[in-house]
């Protein structure tokens, strides 16, 4: 945008909610609260959808309680449930309570799924229809609630008497068929749904796999509590592939470029202290070797090479890995194809890398004995980082742990280790000979 | 799957095509070919509709051209478009002229986009109404093309004589409005849309700022020329979200566990390389200060340390900046406010850090002079790591380089080469002050 200043109330209503939204953020907290005050309700409600969900607190501070009740009740309710979901208790008891039941209810029942869960994802914007009612009686039924619905209807959902899923039809298919005909005639009987404590991943899965507009959420029961639409996917894609982008080098998961400074350095700081104690280990290997060194200060030249090679090879073996378990290509039952064909890369790898080091070693430092350990130490060590490539990712998920968190500076420590004692020790065990 | 052993072709039939498709690529090539002959032409396209692309020809080796044509004739233009896309020039020219001229042609004219733009990602499968026409002529019309066209069917497009995109109408609209109405008076006008050169992860973008289940495609004149689905788009930003992650450590960007190990030996081997000429660099560093080394070996074994926390640090800022690049969140004009952040966090993480390496060093080694020496090193790296952090990638984006490019290559050759760098011609001084 070329200008970034205030605009007059009636240009900020002009405004599609995403770009009023990007405008929201960059005022300050005076003048939004002023804004957002004196904004139709709808107007200000739609932009605020938009907002991240933990910046809603924020961009709302300053506004009175009832301005903040009417906007929390404008929004849709698993909109709703996301944003009060980051509240802290108290305050959002407060505001639930405050809110009529008939909006509070639905909200409170979708806050009781977690966050990152098939219930926590989905929506209650869908329209059932009974197996028994004729087409007629449906779209005579569609029609009436018009107006307090969407209008982006694909599918419609077909329950008992209990409300558990027995099938569902297209829209496009009610319009078309016979008027008196039954529901039960049309509709697609097997079908597709998650489960409301599936986990976000598993959502993201069967949207990669299936190519729905839509799925159904069903709980324990098979009751019908939700419905995940392909843009809803479109988001838990988006956060799981950050998610997991993040936590490999030891941050959160949800840290943006806009996050308080003070937020981002208390969430990585303490990452950065594992990666140091991590360090030392790589340094105590080091330590052992100090005479090694000090007998031969060529050899702590080499030593970088050695580690960082591992560190990045391992490091392309790992995010394929991740990325592959995070898409749900790679099963566990695969890491022994995995490891096999990871290892083969590995020494491959290594002889080739080894090679060009060990002549470089040679060439540079005019030593061959310098060049074949640190050749040999390549290869090892790239070997090495095959392997905890591999078996990290593998052992995090065998104890339940995300795979991708803080697997690199795991790697990286193995291969630091790694690399420093295998160069090291067949340095020392090269002085040793040739003395 | 308990059983992954071969089944009868009618127990094949049965599954669903995702499950087909997996077993599919589980079988020797000569079982492949003779099942993907024999299975109902329908069935075996569904499946190979559901492999990647580029995995396409390798699982369709052995089969008649014959068999190939009726296959690829009976996918959705768009898939078929695809998975051509990864044929080589002749063999896709062979196939496209074997097909009858209605199926070729709109194949062809899907080709014509490169993969990775809206053009390449958006599909022909949608219905188009003109303006002039009543609701009642519509939906007569709708009903006509039942049979030929999709179901999941949540919007329609108005067009005018030219085909330029006028406005756009959800079908429940449709199907609830008066049936003498024109399609003009209930058409929404103000629509989103993309154009076909749009790269993917403005497409990607696009289906975040804005949650629509469809967006659709326009060429330069205006025209409609298809649509892409809120389901394209989420698989689009699979595919860029790995492709980030992959570029940041020297992968293809396509890779996967399933790619053939010599495919990923030929695509990372050649990164493995620069990444070993940048290694040369840090040790080429180190070479300089041998002589230093030698006198104070100690040095050595904090060289690891100081290097490492500033790799990783680095890495926090870097992937933090590339996936908000990648999301639309930062823009090319926030690149101060984001340098200012990341400084002031390097800052702040240097200073706890590096108090605490200090005092480490100092404890572990008896030397004060040690301690304040790694200390101030690392306070140094941080701030180099939180610098190149964010430089890389807006240099890289200034460059029109995709800003993953290899970033953690070259972010950790800054930290590399500035940690030895700092702590090394420190410990330098100090020798020469100490004495």
């Amino acid at each position: 945008m070329s200008n970034d200043g205030p605009l007059f109330i009636d240009e900020y209503v002009k405004l599609h909610p995403v770009d009023l939204a990007d405008r929201l953020e960059r005022l300050s907290p005076g003048e939004r609260a002023e804004l957002l005050t004196n904004l139709p309700l709808e107007t200000a409600a739609a932009a605020l959808a938009e907002v991240y969900d933990d910046q809603f607190e924020e961009l709302t501070e300053g506004l009175s309680t009832d301005r903040l009740v009417e906007l929390v009740g404008e929004l849709e309710h698993d909109d709703a449930a996301d944003i009060l979901g980051e509240f802290r208790e108290e305050r959002r008891e407060e505001l639930l309570e405050a809110l009529p039941n008939e909006v509070s209810d639905p909200i409170e029942e979708l806050l009781r799924h977690p966050e990152d869960t098939a219930g926590g994802i989905m929506n209650d914007r869908f329209i059932t229809l009974s197996r028994t009612d004729t087409v007629k009686e449906c779209l005579a039924h569609l029609r009436e609630q018009k107006d307090r619905s969407r209008v982006d209807i694909t599918y419609l959902y077909v329950i008992d008497e209990e409300r558990r899923l027995v099938g569902i039809v297209p829209l496009r298919e009610l319009v078309f068929s016979k008027p008196d005909g039954h529901i039960e005639e049309i509709m697609v009987r097997q079908v597709q749904f998650l489960r409301v404590d599936d986990d976000q991943e598993e959502v993201a899965r069967r949207f990669d796999d299936y190519r729905y507009m839509a799925l159904p959420v069903l709980d324990r029961s098979g009751k019908l509590v939700g419905v995940i639409d392909a843009n809803d996917a479109f988001e838990v894609a988006q956060e799981e592939a950050t998610e997991d982008m993040q936590l490999m080098v030891g941050l959160s998961g949800e840290e943006r470029f806009s996050t308080p400074w003070k937020t981002s350095l208390r969430r990585r700081l303490p990452w950065l202290f594992v990666n140091l104690a991590t360090a030392f280990l790589a340094a105590i290997v080091v330590g052992f070797f100090e005479e090694t060194i000090a007998k031969w200060t060529a050899l702590a030249v080499f030593l970088p090479i050695v580690a960082g090679q591992g560190g990045n090879a391992g490091m392309q073996t790992l995010t394929v890995i991740i990325r592959d378990m995070a898409l749900g290509d790679l099963e566990p039952g695969d890491g022994k194809r995995a490891l096999f064909k990871e290892t083969l890369l590995g020494l491959l790898h290594g002889i080739a890398i080894g090679m060009v080091v060990g002549l470089i070693g040679w060439a540079w430092k005019g030593s061959p004995e310098l060049g074949l350990i640190a050749g040999a130490a390549m290869l090892l060590n790239l070997l090495a980082a095959a392997l905890s490539g591999v078996l990290i990712p593998f052992g995090l998920k065998a104890l339940k742990i995300d795979p991708a968190l803080a697997s690199s500076i795991i790697l990286t420590t193995v291969t630091d280790v790694a690399g420093f004692f295998f160069f090291l020790s067949l340095g020392a065990w090269a002085i040793k000979n040739m003395n």
